[in-house]
């Protein structure tokens, strides 16, 4: 299952520009430098009709087939992957940095975890909708945003890691999918950093259309 | 912020029997023998009556509490603290052995990511439920489970790691929220599997009632 490119070997990441967690794995290719080492398929997670689901069982992007031929989930897993084949340092490899790092990360890919449900219920016909998974999900994201608004301040945007790329790609998908959630108002920190941080090219080039 | 019992400094643990991710880090810390370095907190995810979602911003168990102070989550990030803490082998160092450790606790941590979703869904009203809803999780499920009995010749019961640790607790899970699941009919590598696993001293004291 090897692919190649202009001669170099590739990696198949099966991805969307519309997932959080996609842009996440993309991310950190370009800031580690792999990115044509992927060959990207757009792949929509319900979408079986190639055979997706033998690829990945759980229905979910993102997916790496690896350089050995094997299939990686999830994003966290595909990210640490890439970071150790490269011998980045997006994901410090020791001590306090490693676990706030990998903490942040959860806390970022735990706002799209919400997200997605969230927006699942808001589609279903009013009869259907229930209003206590709507706040439940709402005041999860809430509480996840108020906490990295008062974390942004220690938030680098010179040089990103797992923690930060995550929660940068969880508010990005906040903006692309539910423009109105008003997360800005009394987050200014948060709002800041993320203007700032969407300038680097990984992020630029990874926008969600 | 350091808990002390019988002279040992001791994590905070805040957990749920029922909970198949708590499950799995208690039984992490068990196999490191540190389950003694726990203090356990009974907590349920949605109950912030003693401040958890200070601790837990998006309500989630299990977050542990470290000896440095600080909060951890979510549950893989807990099992590579324990696991880095006491020096264990839980989860590979290095190479195909570790992706694949972390590709099958994802994969059971996939199948409790559907079944709490599925379980809540099946609790609606039925003017409220949807049945695609109810389809879309339930076969990302099977096909979960299908892929892990496939794959249970390779699972060993005498040296757990991460990953047959995970796929344990959630089809553990499954035979406690769900016992009407069936899931074994057609797995009879997986059942027998399981059957032995559930033997080890850490399963069986945490087995959910």
């Amino acid at each position: 299952m090897d692919y190649y490119f202009l001669g170099v070997k590739r990696m198949r990441l099966y991805s969307s520009n519309a997932s959080g967690y996609s842009r996440k794995v993309r991310i950190v290719a370009i800031e580690l430098g792999l990115d044509a080492r992927l060959e990207r398929i757009d792949q929509s997670p319900r979408d079986n009709t190639t055979g997706f689901f033998a690829v990945s069982p759980l229905a979910r992007i993102p997916v790496l087939l690896t350089d050995e031929g094997y299939a990686l989930y999830d994003s966290p897993v595909i990210c640490e992957y890439l970071n150790t084949l490269a011998g980045g340092s997006l994901i410090p490899a020791t001590g306090v940095a490693r676990w706030n790092a990998l903490r942040r990360q959860a806390l970022g890919d735990g706002i799209l975890d919400n997200g997605l449900p969230l927006r699942g219920e808001l589609m279903r016909r009013p009869a259907m909708l229930s209003a206590e998974v709507v706040a439940r999900h709402r005041e999860a994201i809430e509480r996840a945003l108020t906490l990295a608004d008062a974390e942004a301040d220690a938030y680098p945007t010179s040089t990103p890691d797992i923690g930060t790329i995550a929660i940068g790609c969880a508010v990005g998908w906040l903006d692309f999918r539910m423009p109105d959630f008003g997360w800005r108002a009394n987050r200014p920190q948060l709002a800041a950093w993320l203007a700032e941080l969407g300038q680097r090219p990984s992020f630029a080039a990874t926008r969600p259309e």
